[in-house]
């Protein structure tokens, strides 16, 4: 993969396993914040510096956290996960909710135990589905694409649909670690708190977003209000969830509902303003198999002590943990 | 009041009408970080130049937030409010959930719409109540009180709810605007979203905590689990809306159910950690009379483009806001 990170307290550009220090800095919010055009320099700087070999190798750098999280926003963006969740939390009743296919469904995570790749996530305590505090029962993971924001935008200022990409800096996975017990007990009627804000994971590394193919996306039915009205298009990033060394399951970005454009729109709709460092993940993205492995055991089985979970994306930075007891 | 806030591009110490400047400085979180200890040295030298007049009139310092918000969390412990908001949101149900007498309920709001009080409120546009785009109709206050962390806890590790209390630099008031159509159709199942992130306008000077009398909270009914178990305090702080010039409904901060230890033990119980900036806010506090215009008005009236709402309590800098269409 290729993007951007911070190395030994430099901003650092990354090719494969080769790693260029750019200029001295502990995040990348200030060249997020900068724009396009510097985005441009600085890699193009750093693929100097691997052209003529002026690099550390990946292995000897620490992996660190590459930017400071602003505001962390999490989607609900994809129609098989949402479906699948909708059964397995209100079995019997219509498990897609009637505002699902008129907005892209989101709420706002814990900015601040979002954490490194590599960082150990300690298996939380909480109310495990009612009164009974103790270690979760469900630990569980999410496999998300996020969209990280570097161009700000204005206070009470929407932002069209159809400039919503300029704004963004890149893309890293996303493991949205779920306590599906905790979640279940507590989520009604404010959302999900406790069981998802314990650690959300994510790559050191930072892929231009120009570097991920596009892809059309599947037809929105019924037709999106105009805010949201757009060419519809996705990433193809072939994704794998591996457990213990094992892919466990296998899906595709392609297989979202909406859109990171429409998801800015949305966000910005009501004048909500973008800050570099916001955080814009996409939810649980499944397709043919699915991106949680509550959906895939089906709540037989959950994530146990040393378990350790690798997410990976083609063109993007893995993220990996392990549970700790 | 008296308090601390920014000023000139100072951390200043407000007595009245009177404003000390301390040191250079565009936030308080540096010194919140920093511990009691810094927070009374300064304090001290605040009373200092105050009783020596060396000091600017506050009508001639600019109003600016006082601090950078890291996470904003929203919770839910006025058991008049939840009640009534269940009454007004699922009629004919059991107003209040199953886990609500339980553990504090909350969930995490926007920080980047955190807004200084005297700051212009947007009317928002959403998706009102249904597929149909337009300015709120219900637009609405939250009247609440915002407790501001300053020492940080460990990533991993609760705070017991006996030490929670030490975290806590001050407190501020906080005006949660919402928007009742655009909450109502979009919260199921993920919670608010963008009813209530275009602003919340919260005090531009914070209160030390010792400033505020303390006294027991109604009794818990059933009794808290263990890690909730405490004597339970909150604070003696009178409060008051004003709409247009006019006191529309006074109500206390005794009232509230759940207490800031309380909230603390339980947002860190599963391990997250606090950061100097975290702002942790009641949730609407209604008591004899209501804190929100809607359970005030019963949905026959909202707020009109022109109006202007303060919000004052005992000891807490006002917040101030006028809406504009």
């Amino acid at each position: 993969m290729k993007g951007f990170g911070v190395a030994e307290g430099h901003v650092a550009w990354r090719d494969g396993d080769a790693v260029a220090l750019l200029e001295p800095g502990d995040a990348l919010n200030p060249l997020m914040g900068r724009g396009p055009a510097a985005w441009a320099e600085a890699r193009a700087r750093g693929e100097e510096r691997v052209a003529r070999g002026d690099v550390l190798p990946l292995g000897e750098v620490e992996a660190v956290l590459p930017f400071a999280v602003a505001d962390y926003v999490d989607f609900y963006s994809s129609l098989e996960h949402a479906t699948n969740m909708g059964g397995l939390l209100r079995p019997g009743g219509e498990p897609l909710l009637p505002n699902w296919r008129w907005l892209p469904i989101g709420y706002h995570g814990r900015a601040g135990t979002v954490v490194a790749s590599g960082t150990p996530v300690r298996r939380p305590q909480g109310q495990r589905g009612g009164p009974d505090f103790g270690p979760t029962n469900r630990l569980d993971i999410e496999l998300e694409l996020g969209f990280v924001i570097g161009v700000p935008s204005t206070l009470g200022e929407p932002v069209p649909v159809d400039r919503a990409l300029e704004h963004v800096f890149g893309a890293v996975l996303v493991n949205d670690w779920s306590a599906r017990d905790i979640q279940a007990w507590e989520y009604q009627p404010l959302g999900p708190f406790l069981g998802k804000s314990f650690a959300t994971s994510i790559s050191c590394w930072v892929t231009p977003i120009d570097v991920l193919p596009r892809v059309p996306l599947p037809a929105q039915e019924p037709e999106p209000l105009e805010y949201l009205r757009t060419e519809v298009l996705g990433f193809d990033v072939p994704l794998e969830i591996e457990l213990n060394g094992e892919v466990v399951s296998r899906t595709n970005a392609r297989h979202l509902y909406w859109s990171v454009e429409q998801q800015i729109a949305h966000l910005t709709s009501n004048g909500a303003r973008l800050r570099p460092g916001d955080l814009l993940a996409t939810g649980t993205i499944s397709g043919d198999e699915p991106g949680s492995l509550f959906e895939l055991w089906r709540g037989d089985r959950f994530l146990a002590d040393g378990d350790e979970v690798v997410l990976s994306g083609a063109g993007l930075a893995e993220v990996r943990g392990t549970v700790v007891g």
